[in-house]
């Protein structure tokens, strides 16, 4: 039996690996021979909107997933007449779109900061009027990493902002000042059983994420992440691993934003929790019983952005787990990561900060 | 960079998946496309003696490493004149003597039952004589899982077990009463780094091997296949990992066999070591810092032999590991194992006991 995955980014990579020891198969779809996915499994290569390859996609697999959320609708529906997809259309749809997302959180009682869509210089000027300044201007599509966004400090800066980011479907939200970032990475098979992971601590640089420590314990804040996750999965029936970033700000949770996939910050459970979000995934998506999501000790995920570390330096680091994605080196880029697993937080994180610094520093 | 390996069986099949986050391609040299290493990895299909194929695999690998150790001689020739070979020659040639494997073992100073090499009857008739019964009668050649061995205890069992095995090379051994089995798994580095993961401590059915827990704390008999592995290790200049199996008797270790390669009794150290044998025989081979071999809680790993278990129903178990190797089933054929790790080694054993209740009786 086959599962196929559109996009075949370090993601797919991680999914067909978890999934193999399931005695699945897998089958890409994307661009060219060089991904990371298609190291370690077969590609059809080519354009999601490709209807000859969707439908050989579609033939061939039992189930068809998705590394990346911004996979176009119709591609998407054309896969859904022929086969099962999974996560469902509709958290996929949402995910797609900043200011749905934010409306279905406000519509489901999940705090989240204010919001208004933009769609004009005139609409940009009320929503600054209405939910002051500062605020952030960002595009409704295919913002991830922190692309597509605009910080708006003064008056002065409506106008760049509008000439910047104005081509596009925008929205404004308001600004809140906000302690540290926390992620919730949740599961839901197709039968129905729900699963979660502890809480992620996420640091971010340059709008990447950084470094995520596990489990954050913060019992109240876990609580309420794990109520808002329960709603979103149950409000899609939703299949597969869901993930939702939250600011903490003042002690309480504000939804920023979801992704209908296995998430960068829930890497640290392949070597820190008993199952990895990458095999409960799959066991969800193919209605396969979830397995155990508890942690195993403290970890730290560090991301290796743009530049490589020396391998062998690296791997010289005590109980440190290396996932080398085998992408060429480019600024920005996530070209691996890394897990270490610690008997404290503390210790983690004491570790992870004297790693990140010897990397910035070229030392590694 | 490319990895070959001789053999795409569930040992290569692990070693890809081990390998692969370390961003390394593997290749296969193996019969055909049904293998479990093919389904993870490319392969070329033919025997190991094709020259072609041999010289093209040479020519596309940095190093070429087995997951079956009885590859001809003729094939290990023909790669080392033409790329790196890990583990060693050597030690792959003694290991497919068990003969040779016994006088070394003796040479090593290396505890080991006693054994004559029988080429005739009237060798077997001395032999007898010298070793006195009960006894076992070996092929020296291509065995393992128990076959090609024929059990001794009587004068009349001579001719029977001349008749039955007579047309190989031979070797008679003393019977040797033992309380139970243990092996050391041991990975040296191509710089010369040793590494050894705890001691298991294994359980056979019908001469294969049924159940593996580990750590097994007996420090005196590790101490001491810690000394007996580090001389294996040192003697043959060995790269990558390697197997000993022990037999104890009245509180004592002896050698019963070794095997140059990942082993069946070390597929625990995916889950419950900091590092598994597979990654630490990638790293080895390929010249890089070991990883830790530190046991992660108590593990038990468990043979799935001749049947699958119910899929479903076997990941409704807490915190069990599957691995299914995705070959077609087949009588007394490894199909695939899983590994629980629990917090105390009675849990471990209790749990697996259970598990092996259910499966024999067909209820799981």
């Amino acid at each position: 039996m086959t599962v196929g995955i559109l996009g075949a980014g370090q993601l797919g990579r991680m999914l067909a690996l978890a999934g193999y020891p399931l005695a699945r198969d897998f089958l890409f779809l994307d661009g060219g021979p060089g991904t990371p996915g298609h190291q370690v499994a077969p590609s059809l290569f080519g354009g999601f909107t490709d209807a000859k390859l969707l439908d050989e996609l579609a033939s061939r697999c039992e189930v068809v997933t998705f590394d990346w959320e911004n996979v176009p609708a119709e591609a998407l529906e054309r896969l859904a007449a022929r086969t099962r997809i999974a996560p469902p259309r509709a958290a996929l749809a949402t995910a797609q779109d900043r200011f749905a997302e934010k409306a279905l959180f406000a519509k489901l009682g999940i705090p989240t900061n204010r919001t208004q869509a933009v769609d004009s210089l005139a609409d940009l000027q009320r929503a600054v009027k209405t939910l002051r300044l500062p605020g952030v201007l960002k595009t409704r599509r295919l913002g991830y990493d922190g692309k597509g966004q605009f910080v708006l400090r003064q008056p002065a800066d409506i106008d760049l902002a509008w000439q910047t980011l104005g081509n596009a479907p925008l929205l404004y939200e308001q600004w809140v000042p906000f302690d540290y970032e926390v992620s919730m990475i949740g599961v839901r098979s197709l039968g129905g059983q729900i699963a979660m992971y502890p809480l992620n601590r996420n640091l971010h640089r340059d709008g990447i994420l950084r470094l995520t420590r596990a489990p954050w314990k913060a019992p109240q804040l876990e609580a309420a992440a794990r109520r808002h996750m329960r709603r979103v999965l149950t409000h899609f029936n939703y299949v597969g691993v869901l993930a939702i970033e939250f600011f903490v700000t003042r002690g309480r949770l504000l939804a920023n934003e979801m992704a209908p996939r296995v998430h960068n910050s829930g890497h640290w459970t392949i070597e820190g929790a008993v199952t990895s979000q990458f095999e409960n995934h799959v066991r969800g998506i193919l209605g396969l019983p979830l397995g155990d999501t508890t942690a195993r000790g403290h970890s730290a995920m560090i991301n290796l952005i743009g530049r490589m570390p020396d391998q062998a330096a690296l791997l010289k680091e005590k109980s440190l787990h290396l996932h080398d994605y085998g992408k060429s080196p480019r600024a920005g880029r996530k070209l691996g990561h890394c897990t270490i697993v610690e008997t404290t937080a503390a210790r983690a994180l004491q570790r992870a900060t004297t790693l990140i610094r010897r990397i910035d520093s070229g030392k590694l």
